[in-house]
């Protein structure tokens, strides 16, 4: 009865790829740089009997504004530039909507796919800068790809939008603040948006800069330090100006109870943060010299709760390991990642298990 | 040091208003269309437990795909066309993406707020077709705004996508399904979006219309008759063609192990569900006979768990009721609805505040 139409679906998201991931099974868990434990025991037991006594069948706060004061109390920035949702997945979705509809998305490659899938989801025009080599960026190629604003058919509208991660996903590289500053300076008309993940694991954050300069954005996230991805929450820090623009997009009342309960008491009892970024450190360390040693493979030194590993055959590395029991993730798809694994840093049990599979 | 820019956000994002909600405490709260319970204790009980023993520091499923196969085994649909995410106010705003960016919104008036926002943040032309005086669906209009393919510039590209709430809100009207039908035959190249979150309150729902039509899309959500609007959880209906690319939209690993445990206990027990509906649709009763017996308010037939009151004047019959402890919304802004309030169908003890609070 019905002719078999195409679905009314935009073209730009038929000729998009589905998100690259396809769940494994294993009893060693380093391939999605989760936190090596699971949310401390007490606090779990605090945050669920708040769960049980605040009802469920309320709508949550407009826009997360306890959830969000809380942040912004502990990141040190103004409760009214905090911008809270479920995961900074959301945040890079709603940031090319926010600026970048109809204009550009600038990133660097190899990256973390959700960058160019959002900007090919929402048909903004991307231009992906690659790294050097020693994974460094290339700021001059990047102020480069910027272009001038005679490329831009509406000078009203923004530019666009520029991501960088920063420790860099997946390689763990940083880049210098210095240079940043350099590009902050030479891109007005974008918003800059840098990922700051994996920021608790290094020893520095883009706070200063994104004070200084009202078009930066910092994003950061519960999935990763906090040991938290399960719960889905992730954040902007932002001008007060650009997250009242970003909240229009946000989907109100968007926070579950759940979440928002659990978050408030992680930011209530922060010490664990800090033992276990401690502990993440001191095994990252102890996992690059190991690795250092293995006759074929070479390690890239990292700021993040992972290593890259170049080896001389993704898939069967890969396969090697996974047969010991052990994921990792495979990043040989990537532009100049031939032979590349990523390395979650876990528990002391999981890296033994690793290094062992590795024959370390 | 830096001048003042303006921020670097879409002029669309700038010129859209705020989400229209203020925060209002009262005793009696009949403003949201919540539940007049909450999640029945021993399932929250299980659903605590469950939590407890998860792992809160794991990714969840990519596209929720547990929770997604037990809400399609509860609604009689596939799994494969089923999508499920944090609200289905985020999947509002993903179907504007999915169909209508460049292109067109087709809605009524009055209408849930969000279908035009969405609308205006993502730069898609908006039609708004008036309901009749009655409240009814003036079909024969909204089929002559659909236009013709002639109107369109990119002949490969969707028309856009058509919203239509059944029951209505805020009106509590039920557009007939032969009506439906007739709509979804008029508009090939359109996604019609049936918003269902009122459906339970009635005694028919669209499936069969979207099982008959692939670019029908129902969007049905955990916070009206299940009690979980804290929980924040939709999802849509769809075929499997279309859920196939509204996933490719949907964030990566959106729905937290809390939701998806707390809605699963729901599913595993629906009966609550079926009480629940009971009482509103008696109560709903109960309510309407005595507004009829109002000296001078009109109250408007309704088959969802709230009431439309017309009142000679809404600021001051809203402010006569919050002084007494009753929230009701207000509803007088909106197309046709000068005087109008909108009263959420409560608890007995709360439906009695408001009658006597009423002068009823």
């Amino acid at each position: 009865m019905n002719q078999p139409l195409p679905p009314p679906v935009r073209a730009a998201v038929l000729a998009s790829p589905d998100y690259p991931f396809s769940p494994i099974d294993a009893p060693v868990k380093l391939d999605q740089n989760e936190s090596f434990a699971d949310f401390p025991a007490p606090l779990k037991a605090l945050a669920l009997q708040r769960m049980q006594q605040l009802p469920w069948h309320r709508y949550t706060d407009l826009h997360a504004e306890e959830l969000t004061a809380a942040i912004a109390r502990h990141d040190g920035w103004s409760a009214s530039g905090t911008v809270a949702t479920t995961g900074s997945n959301v945040l890079i979705a709603l940031l090319v909507q926010l600026a970048a509809l109809g204009g550009r998305v600038l990133t660097v490659k190899p990256n973390f796919a959700l960058y160019a899938l959002d900007a090919s989801l929402l048909g903004a025009a991307l231009t992906e800068v690659p790294l050097r080599a020693d994974h460094s960026l290339d700021m001059d190629a990047l102020i480069a790809a910027l272009g001038t604003d005679a490329d831009t058919n509406a000078p009203a509208q923004p530019r666009g939008v520029i991501y960088l991660p920063r420790p860099h996903a997946p390689t763990g590289s940083l880049c210098e603040l210095d240079e940043l500053d350099r590009l902050a300076r030479a891109c007005p008309g974008w918003l800059l948006v840098i990922d700051e993940a994996y920021h608790h694991f290094t020893d520095t954050d883009a706070r200063a800069l994104a004070r200084q300069h009202p078009h930066v954005v910092l994003l950061r996230t519960f999935s990763k330090a906090w040991g938290l991805a399960g719960l889905r929450l992730g954040y902007a820090l932002a001008s007060d100006e650009v997250a009242r623009q970003l909240r229009k997009l946000v989907p109100p009342f968007g926070v579950s109870v759940l979440q928002t309960v659990s978050a408030l008491v992680a930011l209530e009892h922060p010490d664990y943060l800090r033992e276990r970024v401690a502990h993440t450190r001191s095994e990252r360390e102890r996992l690059f010299k190991a690795l250092q040693r293995h006759p074929t493979w070479q390690v890239a030194p990292s700021h993040a709760n992972f290593l890259l590993v170049r080896t001389p055959d993704a898939a069967r590395a890969h396969a090697e390991l996974l047969a010991q029991g052990v994921l990792v993730r495979r990043q040989d798809s990537l532009h100049g990642l031939q032979g590349c694994l990523r390395v979650t840093v876990g528990s002391v049990r999981e890296n033994d298990a690793f290094l062992s599979a590795a024959g370390l």
